[in-house]
């Protein structure tokens, strides 16, 4: 079996850890399995590479950027490959030069384009266990380039997708896939199966065991995903197309806090307002999010919408400037304090009421519900931050209560 | 003018220095010059890396050490670029995969075998300053290597061949070569111009401001070498290959107290003897400096030989293995405390004399000499290590006070 593991930066922070990761790895190398890690840079040492960036030019170009921090995946498979030699094993060390991982020329964010797997394959069949930096890729320019935030996993997937492994272990430090944030629910339980679509409303929902970009890879080459703890032998969860067993109705509750509301009040009640007012945003990059339009009256109407809470300033600068030309409006309103607590479950498509049934439960607990919003296998809700809580717990006791 | 300027891990150990290195190769750069920067490691950066190294595994493959190492290098380069960007100027930094630095296979110790010069003349040509990474290269498995001591000197030689560049300027903590070491020496004096073979005689005899390697490559392809401060603007020395003054007689003082001598006495006087006894040492890579041989007397003679003092005890241990069978004699004698004294200079072809008067400063000064060994550009004696300073001082005056 071929089998593409992923560990973090926390997972390869020191000597004791590097090890740790070496001895599991190696324990399924030794039942005859191929082995290819992907590996994160140790710790901190992303950040404290940005900082002394920043030290010395607070506008470095992204290219020199992703230069220097491409550095810091390379330090962990060295260390890496060291280690599991240590322990008698034969190991490699490659970085994206010599797998050769094509990407888009986007520094900081570029995409996996293509991927050269005759290195690979040749060190596998020496029977080597070969280490691959994560997170970084070649560009045309034969520049370095990085994947942006949860590359490492995108560069895992991709690796299981092009060497066609049996399947790709991400691992973190939690056991996998939780119906909602042990943290927050405490009847939260783990999941041993969920599909790629759910994953992908989860993750989107800032449940993010998972980055957005490694789920929709896996799903689309048909990549077997398990999330597994870096820090014990259990199961974890598997994510695939198809779970086996009938479906769970709703698979998992997530909340998102780092969200905002805007309301555009008194806007003229005429058609091509709403597209002026989201390509303003557009243009600037601005994500917008649950969208709401009241019912025109006395010629004007409202629009309410929510964008990431970090993007906030910016949308209203972006509303502010073009209030007094193209965007007629009586009033810009502001609400910092809101979260969107949602349930994902593929059951929902076949089965009516789970919407009606989430509301009830809010109900019940006095949450009041200030927008809503609906996929195929989602509902979301806009409530007050400070009813998160509880408003999760309702949720998740009414559904995932076996 | 295309100038290729090499900076050292001290000139770049932090913030402050880089601005300081960014800022002299950008006056060059505004006066119109084509210039390449290379730089190793950040102050001790590698030696860091070596430690983490070491502990995880001391017996690491010297593969992965060299995978390691190269991140230091890299890290110089970007923040190099990012510095010179702050400052207002393009720049791009390049390791040695973006160059194509291809060198033999040999991990911690390569040679380099050819450069491309396309993405190099390509940013010049942008108007952009490039900033390579010292010390490293790829093999033919495309797999990191790097140069071993003085290996950033040689990679800025080697870039300087392969791009006719007009110079090469080397960036010390001194203001070029010295008569003799300052700080031993006090009426010691800069040289303004020295030839390729009498800095290759005193880079071998310990007064190392450049690796004989890059001197060597430097004689070879004709480049243009110039040894400057990187703390301030005086010219520096210039090293070419015939100078244009009349030729000093004796250009340099040189001491060397990393040198142990072994006697092995009573030797049978056949044939064949001194054979057996440099070819063990050699086998073991063990390189003999100054050698002397007995006349033979009652069937039996002496060898003297000088090695580095860190090479003492495994050439006794290998003399003491063969004492019994190969290589029969009476005693191995050991002296710890000599050093190596010599002078060096292209006039000492043509003038007759020259060893008379070093031995005759010796003499004046009380020193013993222990064993003689010359050159055609160079005489050296062994003393005792207690008399350098008085027997360097003595030389440098019969010679080059003025």
């Amino acid at each position: 079996m071929l089998i593409v593991k992923k560990f973090g930066g926390s997972s390869v922070a020191d000597k004791e850890k590097i090890f740790n990761v070496a001895k599991r790895c190696i324990e399924d190398y030794q039942k005859g399995n191929d082995i290819v890690i992907v590996l994160s840079a140790m710790g901190k040492t992303t950040d404290h590479l940005l900082e002394q960036a920043r030290d010395i030019n607070p506008k470095a170009s992204k290219r020199e950027v992703d230069m220097l921090l491409t550095t810091g995946e390379q330090i962990s498979v060295a260390l890496m490959a060291m280690a599991i030699n240590a322990l008698g094993v034969p190991a490699v060390s490659l970085n994206a030069f010599q797998v050769a991982m094509h990407t888009t020329s986007a520094y900081g964010n570029a995409r996996l384009k293509r991927i050269d797997t005759d290195r690979i394959k040749n060190e596998l069949e020496n029977k080597r266990i070969v280490i691959v930096t994560g997170f970084q890729g070649i560009n045309k320019y034969d520049d370095y380039t990085t994947l942006g935030r949860g590359g490492s996993d995108t560069t895992a997937v991709a690796l299981a997708a092009a060497l066609h492994a049996d399947k790709c272990e991400i691992y973190t430090d939690v056991d996998g896939v939780y119906t909602a944030d042990p943290r927050i629910v405490k009847n939260a339980k783990k999941l041993n199966e969920i599909t790629y679509g759910e994953m992908l409303e989860l993750a989107s929902l800032g449940a993010g065991v998972l980055h957005n970009r490694s789920v929709e890879m896996a799903k689309k080459y048909g990549v077997q995903l398990v999330v597994r703890s870096s820090l014990n032998n259990s199961e974890g969860t598997v994510v695939k197309e198809e779970i086996n067993m009938e479906k769970m109705l709703v698979s998992g509750v997530a909340s998102d806090k780092n969200t905002a509301r805007i309301a555009v009040i008194g806007l003229e009640d005429q058609p091509g307002v709403a597209f002026k007012l989201f390509n303003h945003l557009a243009r600037h990059n601005v994500n917008v999010d649950i969208i709401l339009q009241s019912v025109g009256r006395d010629g004007t109407k409202d629009i309410s919408f929510t964008v990431k809470e970090d993007d906030l300033d910016e949308a209203v600068a972006i509303l502010e400037r073009h209030r007094a030309t193209s965007l007629k409006c009586q009033k810009i309103d502001v609400e910092r304090d809101v979260a969107k607590v949602s349930i994902v479950g593929a059951g929902m498509m076949t089965n009516a009421g789970v919407a009606a049934k989430m509301f009830e439960a809010l109900y019940d607990v006095g949450v009041n519900i200030k927008m809503i919003s609906t996929s195929e296998i989602r509902v979301t809700v806009l409530i007050d931050e400070v009813h998160v809580e509880k408003a999760m717990n309702a949720v998740h006791d009414k559904f995932l209560l076996s």
